[in-house]
């Protein structure tokens, strides 16, 4: 049977980095299947709850992400004999053989995986993936798991973040490769980006593995790899409507930069602008004159890089192009946005050329979620927005704390115990639903075993807290959503949801945060989002809470 | 020649993640690439420099990492059809087909590669990689260089400012691969924090990958799987002599455990254990009798999970084994870790079982630099650390800011501008000079140019500060050592290092740590290297400053 599945699926769904196999896992996932097998445990029904603790970034919600990741993981687990005698090598020799040869046999076809739909809005102790199979299956997809999930989530969250501050309108690009932890921290990173609602990369790999819009122009090294003029040996351009005739195209430009020199409302500001730098920008729009874009802080933004730009977009406008504006990569990016613009409109009004003043204004440089907040406050003249180094590697937080952790077994709810109450589990195989309130809002997420009938639209049900007693509401819910589907059913007889595409994904996550109330949402004092249990389940955590721990004594 | 080249090395030498390919970039630098051929100065040579800024982690001292995978790259570094289709399709229909088709034919033939070697202790400006080659080349390796050294060197930092704080004599374990930033964050962590002084990693996949030692014993999930002793169907052991009699080592288990109980000197503080840990702790110990090390804070460490370890490491002793010791995860470490050796220590003397106060105490759970010296403070009886997210991830600095400038074209230097001083470039291809001082210790780097003598032993030197007219020195070394070798000589006569091992890259950071002063490598308040150019340099470089900024006007 494994086999069949292997073939069926085993190509189609590979994870996306190659290097994620069997062995991408820790020590002691195996050496704890040895003992399951052993035990002869290893064939016992398990469930496994994957959640985390704590919303990241000081926020009140988290962005599910990496489910897919998951399931092609899932899909293509197996082992082959490299990966089995590394294993025979790594364990006590006083292991048995027979184990070894079983795990050859091992793959995911009596798994289920039931899980939240990708790009949901989450929150803490709700289980993201419900993983059901065989203990010693189930226990090793652990440490994939929880590495797919993790950063994924974490990195759509703080995109989604980003987005809620900059607002809709903004454009937002994630610049993020060359900082990321680790090639895959770089090209995960992009796509999880996206789907946390940016509009593009930088990233021309993960443009070509996930059709991410890729956006760039040029570094300061190709300002500075310009001596001058003279650097420029084919000057010629035709005019777009593509007449036969050629124009001297760096004339141009250098007549146009006279024009703005010689401008009152300039005052003789543009005098001293750097000729190499013309020269880059010349030569940039030479190969570009359709998507002329120029990174203007080289040497002196309003004294050198805006004229010097300036002077090459008037000429293309001459000859028919648009340029499309300016990337600031240093300096007080609201007081030098706001100064552009202002050059921007006087050579509008001055030059009598409709959409200059208009010109796309792009910043960039160690920007994160303050720095947004900082520049809203200020006021900027900024379009876009290329974020790097604190989007990809999350500064403010660099890691979400998921957990994978037994709760049931052979039909047995298990929970483990903690002097931190945070780190209690709650045990029991179970389903969640969503509770909407009178305006289509979410209000609670509940959990409930299995056995319990789900809440129903109009009906009054009660909503505990999972640890304090005391905190509890009634709620009569105009709308119950199931939040689980099965993503994956192995060789079971149930249908597994298809995986839906990127932009599927992208959209869902945009939804999901426009249906939820803007003060769970916002980053100043957020409010929590309610998580509980039901009055059943939390009587029976609370008994087997007791059954479970030693009663303290005090000396 | 590419041909050839690339039949020779490539299958060799490929980066570790097989998603590395030449598209594994910004799109800017295909533009830019465009913008370089269509002004004929592809073939330009060039001279870009690798560096950072800023020591990470509030540190002194940075250690050099991720060569070997530059040198990867650039020895794979080509296109083939379908990445040059895909850049076709993504820049403006208005570039022109030659330039797709000349991109078939670039490779890393005409390129040179100079380093630091990897391992080294290195400081902000000075050039870790030093890249010469054809402009469109040297610059379509950016983003990859940067992306492979800005987290290695990051982490490997990040180990070594842990192991400086543990000690020599710890055991350091990376245990990070669940919340790494993405899969291969958490391979390329595994690799490096082994380079940076750990002594192994939990990591089956960087294991087989790097050959690094592989740890790990049991989770929570193990101790919850198990209900109670009837769970264990196979309870017997041999002697570890062999010999034929089989015991019962359940019984065995449970017979310790009432001795711990009636021991007087516990005064019954071991009555409450709970029955399904003692279980697991027993099953796990049949499953590996000669490797017993169990994690003990799944219920109550001193009142449930120590005595349930101590019964059965206890039962091990009797059948000639010797037990490990134990791993705690939670819980105040400092006083736990002291509990629990107080209580090997009175069994020690009460059973007369030599070496049994020495079982070895491992913590897990969230430890960072931080937790390292406040447990350090406190004292306490650790022998091992478990460490994972904060190392990994690098969570009190999760990004090093290397960035990669052009300052050498046709061989004229090139220099970026600022308003930021630390963001002006320092121009000219440079070499670099380690000084050391009377007590063999390294007292200053110099960067001076190609044409300038090297120092010499005990000459004395003048040695200025960069940017900072008034910061200089004189030394009189007592050694000299040229910090750059060539790691890549394309087809050049030159001849290229080879790439060390791992464990050699590991001696060589432990090393060159050993040669530097205490005080640069402490924790708190380190005293700054002093990096420094010669007095050629220096005033090479002020006056292409005052060539090139354009002279501010005071409104």
């Amino acid at each position: 049977m494994g086999a069949a599945l292997h073939e069926r699926q085993w190509e189609l769904s590979k994870p996306t980095n190659p290097m994620i196999t069997a062995l991408f896992s820790d020590l002691y996932q195996f050496t704890m299947a040895y003992a399951y097998w052993k035990a002869n445990k290893h064939l016992e029904r398990a469930v496994f709850d994957l959640y985390f603790r704590k919303n990241p970034f000081g926020g009140e919600y988290t962005i599910f992400a990496g489910l897919e990741e998951c399931i092609r993981f899932a899909s293509a687990f197996h082992f082959d004999d490299s990966d089995v005698t590394f294993l025979e090598n790594s364990m006590p020799s006083t292991c048995e053989g027979e184990f070894f040869k079983y795990l050859k046999s091992v793959d995911c076809s009596d798994v289920e995986i039931y899980a939240i739909p990708e790009g949901s809005v989450v929150f803490p102790r709700i289980p993201l993936i419900r993983v059901e199979g065989p203990l010693l299956i189930a226990q090793l997809l652990e440490t994939a798991f929880l590495n797919l999930v993790n950063y994924a989530s974490l990195v759509t969250t703080n995109a989604s973040r980003h987005r809620q501050v900059a607002g809709s309108d903004k454009m937002l690009l994630e610049f993020g490769l060359r900082r990321a932890q680790g090639p895959d921290g770089g090209i995960s990173a992009s796509k999880y980006c996206y789907m946390g609602g940016f509009d593009g990369t930088s990233n021309v790999d993960a443009g070509r593995r996930f059709g991410i819009p890729v956006r760039g122009t040029h570094s300061h090294a190709f300002v500075s790899s310009f001596m001058g003029i003279e650097d420029i040996t084919e000057r010629s351009l035709h005019h777009i409507d593509g007449d036969d005739k050629c124009y001297d195209f760096v004339a141009l430009a250098q007549d146009w930069l006279s024009r703005l020199q010689a401008t009152d409302s300039f005052r003789g500001r543009f005098m001293d602008t750097n000729h190499s730098e013309l020269a880059a920008f010349a030569s940039y729009a030479l190969s570009f004159p359709t998507k002329f874009q120029a990174l203007v802080d080289t040497f002196d933004v309003l004294r050198s890089g805006v004229p010097n730009f300036c002077a090459v977009a008037l000429a293309l406008h001459e000859l028919g192009y648009k340029a499309l504006g300016i990337r600031l990569d240093s300096g007080d990016l609201a007081y030098l946005s706001k100064e552009c613009r202002k050059i921007f409109t006087i050579i509008e009004k001055e030059f009598n050329i409709p959409g200059f003043h208009s010109l796309v204004i792009t910043v960039s440089n160690d920007i994160n979620e303050a720095t947004l907040e900082a520049l809203n406050k200020q006021g900027h003249e900024i379009d876009a927005f290329g974020i790097g180094t604190h989007l990809v590697t999350c500064s403010s937080q660099p890691a979400l704390g998921c957990v994978y952790k037994l709760v049931e077994i052979k039909k047995k709810p298990r929970m483990k115990l903690s002097e931190d109450i945070e780190k209690v589990t709650i045990p029991c195989k179970k389903e969640v639903y969503r509770l909407y309130g009178i305006e289509g809002v979410a209000l609670v997420d509940i959990m409930q075993g299995m056995d319990e009938p789900a809440p129903k639209v109009n009906e009054r049900i009660l909503c505990r807290h999972p640890y304090i007693e005391s905190k509890r509401a009634y709620i009569v819910p105009t709308k119950v959503e199931k939040l689980y589907k099965c993503y994956w059913a192995g060789n079971s007889v149930i249908a597994a949801e298809p995986l839906p595409s990127l932009e599927d994904v992208r959209s869902r996550c945009k939804s999901q945060l426009m249906a939820m109330r803007p003060d769970h949402l916002r980053a100043l004092n957020p409010t929590p989002y309610k998580v509980s249990v039901s009055r059943n389940l939390y009587d029976f955590i609370h008994c087997l809470w007791l059954d479970e721990a030693p009663i303290g004594e005090l000396h």
